[in-house]
């Protein structure tokens, strides 16, 4: 691999730089070779099998560069095999790249048919250890760098082990490890088509490409004629009992999984197959166990590149695996695969222009994984008393005071991201290290993966602070079981809200605060008038009384009146359709159905009713006894009555109505501001 | 490496598992070896040098369960120098692990001082390529996997070339290349101390383990006696002229630098120095270049562990380096580092007891570089039309209207995470996917790292947006220059959806949105009022103008009445203490100075000033005039006229301020529950 000059990006206009994205929906090589264009244009490719095709990006422009800048480069010599069976343009290059949700973007010769030749020897040990387990593979083929070329006659001293799946002999003892009869050309007539091991091959790498492959004849043939060294290695494996069947027969399969025609499309979507650990980008459909790609990527990441390997992980620091036939295969597990076409080879036998690709994407794209990004060093978003973000219970003053006090007592710790290791510490270390702390409520909503080490130690976590007399809560999806059983969950932070300052309210709050019973003179409004005027205002209301679960007013009623609330506490819910909710995730509001949203909790000393004195006149929210519920009710008849017989009484009741109404403005204002903090 | 039953942690308590965890602040060996607890307690080792002690977590339990899994295995032997020397207890047994933010977790013998040996190797590399350059390190010294023992005579048919920095030649080769004079200690006089070679190796170790380390002399002594292999190796290496300085000097300097003492502590956080790219993890210092980093780990990937670099990538699968001392130093890019002390080796001259404890601990913790965890597809947390995160500003029916229409042409997108290659790469992909779009507010507040592409990526984007007619806003931190000079950058969301909102008006909105005046008549409660009301309302009331920037109502005044704006705009913010605010990251509110909080901007047709109503009678903001500003004002004194001189007047106004405040204690309901469901 000869020095690469960095792929200079700085100040350059990346959406000016000319377009030769090759498009599947025309013809091969007539795509004009500058399209100057921004945004969606008609050169965004149609993703295969995807409803949504992938738009033209910044990536789209870095691929186009890197193509660009190496195109000039035409050192090295294609294959022997390329040339004898003939029909390879020396000068095609070719770049794809999926990323693991499915969508590949590619330039150049992207359509391209080559021979997948060597890169074929990952899946197939992928599709041995699948079928044959890991005992019986790794007790035939070893995992160790040969340090030796791609076409050594290599096997260990004393075992005849061959020392990887990558290299040919192992590739051809992974290849007797594949399920199905042998295939051998010699004696084509005698096993059933659907049972072969070159059937299970082809059928297995076309469910990874997402597509139908096939094996090409000519190809084959030129390997079957030159495969003296190889079926020297089956038949030395063979003298070692490594092989157990008749050489020819597998040495043959091995051809015809190297024959296998590939483009660089293809080779990109089976490597962002690997990236996902086994699950096809497009379909959502497990092909491999994740321990199996896990260990074909650990092979890979020693032993994929020949010779080559050290200075490959050095240079470009990813498990990958190269061709004879000008492909290599990149894997960015957990985000992406790459794969790039280019028949020219170097003194190892990988593709001189693809290192050099690879190395720049690398490189461009900060993939190299010694090097990557250094994650966030805490996972912990934010953390605030739960007095940051009320309940939207409305409780007595005296209850006020006290949560006003001991808030800080209730954290609420918003965690975010992958609860990778790293991750998952520094919030078990925050959670350990609280100190004055009765409760905590863990908002998790926002964890999008929680590794087992996440999982369990949470639950510890749990076990240890209520062992210590706290609680811990988590707002988190129910169905998700994040945590076990052992900690309470709710699906809204409002709710583990209102149940922490319940909880500080019972052990801080002394007698008194849960007020049982008010008089009518101590309600709302009503509360805020001198003596007289309070009894005189009484004497006109009517009392009320409601089951628990009972509808007292609902949504789109007329105006019926004024409630203040002596014992029980209510519910207000509104239904309006469009509107954003707190009963859901927030996704695009438009596609909301019409859920229930919870506006409020009140209870004894407050009163509700008032919206009906709004707009239209009618009442927008339903409001609902939580429990028995008694209530003293202004109707509007009394309030018209009033104008008439004590219209003194009836404006400073209204002066009185203002107040009360501007306080809640104001408590609102707070509210939304520091809602506005925390959610951004 | 022998297979390893797994460490079976389902089910088990492990808050319950005893603690053996070793104290620095305890004698050795007197830790009791059955500690049951939970919680922070005694056992909370303090962090060195660092202000916050680590406490007891999860992961402390886990390292007892592995230490403890493993204890009974005694397989192997010590190393022949460690026979000689002596003092080595064969049984010891210590892990430590060190995260990227310092915190060191230890357990069993972490206090133990022992020979580095070969894990020097990979800090004599960091050190030579810190000194003397890429270029001249690669010139002698290669990067493939020797696949040979530690201590082969092996370098590279006809050049000489040690095959890579961590077998014994490349070590050498790599000690000749630090800077400083020979410290030959036939000739130990002739150099000042402090510009040996030797002085420099210990000083940068010393300086990455973040204490003074020494050379212990007895193993010195002990390897210059049994130094012959090495002196042979350094001798063949001058006669290909790889090695420039008398053999002996350079081979004395390296058998120094294997004797130097560690303990298993020390380890784990010149490990996690290398995770973090070379920033020490406790004092931020960067000691090392990341390139020097990532070229370490990327050589320790293939070459780490002797002739067992295949099996371990694919059994642990993190870079490594062992040493027969005893000690294994692991490392998890970007995470953590830890290490493992247990002097029995197995047949590669690794620690038996070792390998089995990185392997369960790579495989608990999930840290395993080809498996680890998929990243979340997408870095899009949430996406929604800017209506649902209204501006704060009070606008006209009729622009309400239009918005409703038009808001899901402005979209706010909110970012989250590490803009890692995949991440950013679906965040680009929604930007250029978006259809029937005016206006985009990215919100990459929560946006923790981001690498160049995604820096460059995103530039690339607002200028192909800006061309298609489309505006990109960011919200982020203005001092942080994310996207460059050509997006705009907000640093509050409402500022952002305040101009986004601006924009649709402009360009859907048509005539008459901008209420530059309006008649008395026409603005709020006024206008809810029948004409003869009006009418009688505005003769009483007293016009006023204001500057742009002039104060109109001071916090606290006592009530100056209620202003109805006719022109102008004015901006209304709170300064109380102790409250959440707009302006400032949330982190805890009690923090907080009393910085001022914007509560809405207000325009013609609107009024102000009603919050004096409540509470104490003062007014609870400041409002001041944005630009030149009429208003016609409602003074106390006419109120308490009206009351006496138009009773039926006066009720009906305070009739019509009751609805239009609860109009407004409505509508921020909606606000608040929407903001609920967004913030979470």
């Amino acid at each position: 691999m000869s020095a690469l000059p960095p792929v200079d990006v700085t100040g350059v206009d990346v959406m000016a730089v000319a377009n030769p994205l090759r498009c599947r929906s025309w013809p091969d090589r007539a795509v004009p070779s500058r399209v100057v264009g921004r945004g969606p244009g008609p050169w965004t490719c149609e993703t295969r099998g995807m409803a949504e095709p992938t738009p033209h990006t910044p990536l789209t422009d870095l691929l186009v560069r890197v193509h660009d800048h190496f195109l000039p480069h035409t050192e090295g010599e294609v294959a022997a095999f390329a040339q004898a069976v003939g029909g390879v343009d020396a000068d095609d290059f070719g770049l794809a790249l999926t990323t693991v949700d499915g969508h590949t973007y590619s330039v150049g010769q992207d359509e391209r048919s080559f021979a997948i030749q060597s890169i074929s020897k990952a899946f197939t040990y992928a599709i041995a250890l699948t079928d044959s387990g890991f005992e019986a593979v790794d007790a035939v083929i070893d995992v160790e760098p040969s340090g030796e070329a791609f076409n050594e006659i290599s096997l260990q001293e004393g075992t005849g082990r061959p020392s990887n799946a990558l290299i040919n002999a192992g590739a051809i003892a992974a290849t007797s490890l594949v399920a199905g009869s042998s295939s051998n050309p010699h004696d084509e007539g005698s096993v059933a088509r659907g049972d072969t091991r070159r059937d299970r091959l082809v059928r297995g790498y076309s469910r990874m490409a997402g597509r139908a492959l096939e094996v090409d004849e000519e190809v084959l043939a030129f390997e079957r004629e030159d495969g003296d060294r190889n079926l020297a290695l089956a038949h030395l494996m063979r003298s070692f009992d490594l092989v157990t069947e008749a050489p020819e027969a597998v040495a043959d399969d091995y051809f015809a999984a190297c024959s296998i025609l590939v483009t660089v499309r293809d080779l990109s979507m089976m490597a962002a197959l690997l990236a996902t650990g086994g699950v096809h980008p497009q379909t959502g459909e497990r092909v491999l166990d994740e321990a199996v790609v896990e260990r074909v990527l650990g092979v890979m990441s020693t032993c994929g590149m020949y010779d080559d390997a050290g200075e490959w992980m050095v240079r470009v620091g990813l498990p990958a695996k190269s061709g004879v036939g000008g492909g290599i295969l990149v894997v960015v597990p957990g985000q992406a695969g790459f794969a790039v076409y280019s028949p020219r080879l170097d003194r190892h036998g990988n593709s001189e222009r693809g290192v050099l690709a690879c190395e720049a994407l690398s490189a461009q794209l900060d993939l190299h994984l010694m090097h990557g990004v250094r994650e966030p060093h805490s996972a912990v978003r934010v953390t605030y008393p739960v007095t940051a973000v009320p309940s939207g219970v409305r409780r007595p003053p005296a209850a006020a005071t006290v949560l006003e006090r001991v808030g800080h007592r209730g954290r609420v710790i918003e965690v975010q991201g992958a609860l990778t290791f790293g991750a998952a510490e520094s919030v078990m270390r925050e959670l350990c290290s609280l100190q004055e702390v009765d409760a905590v409520l863990l908002d998790v909503r926002r964890v999008t993966v929680v590794p087992q080490f996440a999982r369990e130690g949470l639950a510890a976590v749990a076990r240890g602070m209520a062992d210590a007399g706290r609680v811990l809560v988590l707002v988190d999806d129910p169905d998700r079981g994040l945590a076990g059983d052992a900690v309470r969950v709710v699906a809204r932070r409002r709710v583990g809200v209102e149940a922490v300052e319940n909880l500080l309210l019972e052990r801080h709050g002394g007698p008194g605060l849960d007020l049982e019973e008010v008089e009518v003179g101590d309600v709302g409004v009503v509360s805020t008038l001198d003596a007289a005027d309070a009894k005189a205002l009484h004497a006109r209301m009517e009392s009320r009384h409601y089951a628990a679960g009972e509808v007292v007013i609902r949504e789109g009623d007329p105006f019926v009146g004024i409630h203040l609330i002596t014992s029980g506490t209510v519910e207000t819910t509104s239904g309006a359709a469009g509107a954003a909710g707190d009963e859901q995730d927030v996704a695009d509001p438009t596609t909301r159905g019409p859920e229930l949203r919870r506006l409020a909790v009140l209870g004894p000393g407050h009163s509700f009713g008032e919206f009906g004195l709004v707009g239209d006149g009618r009442h927008a929210a339903t409001v609902t006894a939580r429990e028995e519920l008694q209530t003293w009710l202004l109707s509007p008849e009394v309030l018209r009555q009033l104008e008439v017989e004590d219209s003194g009484l009836a404006l400073r009741l209204w002066q009185a109505i203002t107040r009360e109404a501007f306080t809640r403005v104001r408590a609102q204002m707070e509210e939304l501001a520091a809602a506005a903090a925390h959610a951004g």
